[in-house]
């Protein structure tokens, strides 16, 4: 790993943006007046608000049982991944030569009837006793990300507000998603980032995010990925008769093959894990502050758009961690958008 | 003047900054609420509220006579040029060897008593019927930037209210400054930018606005130019009796000589101009596209912080033009000080 050079602008912007900002994040009681969010746009801080959704139906009432009462054998779509690494950088090995190279992995994706998801996801991966290495179990995680709440999930849909109002009011605008997060401990989201501001509540089990703000695009190692998908093993990618039940279970993590999608451009996508530091380290990464927050059900986060997230969950008593956010697409006017492309240029030209 | 090259961050910076963002400045027709307020700043956003400030006291009192029933005899700071160049980027030829550098020249700065000032300010350059030729005026202009309308004009303080109540609420703070600014058409203030969101309200006359995003740092070929300052011929500075009658006037524009200022550390300064465009132009100039306003009496103007802004002037039917404008310190919290500092680093490396 080089080092930084004295006088070198992408140093000294980490550094001043650090100088600057508290990598400790604001904490409200109550949710924001709309004025009072946009001055936190305005400035692109994160602030969660502790039990901003404390009495929401959904916070209230969405224990395994009333969503299984609920949504019952309705299909869903399921992410499923052997290790909870839908869309991550993932290490893949070339059949050809043996030789490995980090992809991006998309899921292998499948619907089932969610109650049965639900069972898959509340069953504990090692019978109790039984050695960590029986573990053979995938990993699901219902996260399409397509305002799944006007969609699979419609029926849920009243039980949460149709909009943020403060969000709303100081936006203009309406969400462009809606969507449900359903998972377990086993599922991780990678570092990355959206062009949206972010509207994220926690129902059941806890979230824990790290973020990277946008100045610091220079250490999270962003390198063009070639993209690679989950197939279930012995077949073209439909495999497995998909309701979840032993048959699949026993295929499990190791019946998952990574193929490389071929034809499709590499994206870049950022390769450094605030977890892990030293590894895929870029000579700024060292710089960066990572901004971290457990959400507790009830609790709101607003985590600005082009803000880097990396999301982790613990489960709930009942084995599940679900969460709603709300999508607002961000504003391409004003300096952030072109000042945060420019970042990523000059830090590209200096690989 | 070398060309861009391809894939130049910076000329990308400023080609998707202008993509995104319109050149033509938004109108209101009244005053924002505190959040409209907020929504321009989250943007870096100018906009004019034409007549907004129609009614004030100001707007519909402040003519040269009841300026001096007013005022009267008291003292006030004048800052005194050949030419209407204030903190202007200057050429200065240096008496011992001939050759010409840019300086950053100061006014020579006097009190006079206002009626005076006034006066001179209202006296036409040249007299009906003589030749341009005899014009031998000094430009005089009460600029000082120091919360003068709480010092020296604290008289006319109530003829304008304490604060701007959209801007107060939406910064959740008071200004830093409130200055009265008293000149003729031949000021000008040259390309410059400060670290504050301003709210400039047109009094009397118009005042002709140029402004460059902070985006477009690059175009406004900022050098770091040493400091000169304007001393009347044959003295130290502090020449003339000062009160500005005919034994001054004749001295006029040519009695003023600039010397250099020892010990001063060179600062950065924009040295293009956005009207004589070939001139000092580095090779992103040509991108910068410059927003135009002209304030006319009751109009106000938001200026938002780092924005470049050239300033010429157009006087009144009585010969002034007179402007208020509040000053409120920028968050520099977020990540537009940092980036814009990081846009500077960047293009001074290329220079
Ligand atoms: O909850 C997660 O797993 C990821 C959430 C996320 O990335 C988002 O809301 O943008
Ligand atoms: O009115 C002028 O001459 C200059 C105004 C200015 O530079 C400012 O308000 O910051």
């Amino acid at each position: 790993m080089e080092d930084t050079q004295p006088n070198d602008p992408i140093a000294e912007l980490i550094t001043n943006y650090h100088e600057l900002n508290s990598s400790i994040i604001d904490e409200l009681d109550e949710e924001p007046s709309p004025l009072e969010f946009m001055r936190y746009v305005a400035r692109n801080t994160p602030f969660v608000v502790r039990g901003g959704a404390a009495d929401w139906q959904a916070t209230r009432t969405w224990t395994v049982d009333y969503l299984k009462d609920f949504l019952g054998d309705e299909l869903v779509n399921v992410a499923v991944t052997p290790a909870g690494n839908a869309d991550a950088p993932t290490p893949y090995t070339s059949p050809d030569d043996g030789s490995t190279t980090l992809v991006l992995a998309k899921p292998h994706e499948e619907d089932q009837p969610f109650s049965t998801f639900l069972d898959y996801l509340t069953t504990p991966p090692t019978p109790t006793g039984a050695p960590p290495s029986t573990n053979k179990k995938e990993t699901r995680y219902a996260q399409t990300q397509n305002d799944n709440l006007h969609h699979e999930y419609r029926a849920l849909l009243t039980h949460v507000p149709a909009t943020i109002p403060w969000a709303r009011i100081a936006l203009c605008r309406s969400p462009d998603a809606v969507n449900l997060w359903v998972g377990n401990g086993a599922s991780v989201t990678a570092l990355h980032r959206d062009s949206y501001e972010n509207v994220y509540v926690q129902v059941a089990g806890r979230k824990h995010f790290v973020l990277v703000p946008p100045a610091c695009q220079a250490g999270v190692a962003e390198r063009a990925l070639r993209s690679g998908v989950y197939v279930r093993a012995g077949d073209g990618g439909g495999g497995g008769d998909g309701d979840g039940d032993g048959e699949d279970r026993e295929k499990g993590g190791e019946g998952l093959r990574l193929v490389l999608e071929e034809g499709v451009e590499p994206v870049p996508f950022a390769t450094w894990d605030p977890d892990r530091p030293e590894v895929n380290a870029t000579p700024y990464s060292r710089l960066v502050q990572p901004m971290r927050v457990t959400l507790e059900p009830g609790d709101m986060l607003y985590l600005p758009c082009l803000w880097y997230h990396k999301v982790s969950q613990s489960c709930s008593p009942e084995g599940v961690c679900i969460a709603v956010n709300y999508w607002y697409d961000m504003d391409f006017t004003g300096p952030l958008y072109p000042l945060s492309t420019f970042v990523r240029s000059v830090s590209n030209q200096r690989k």
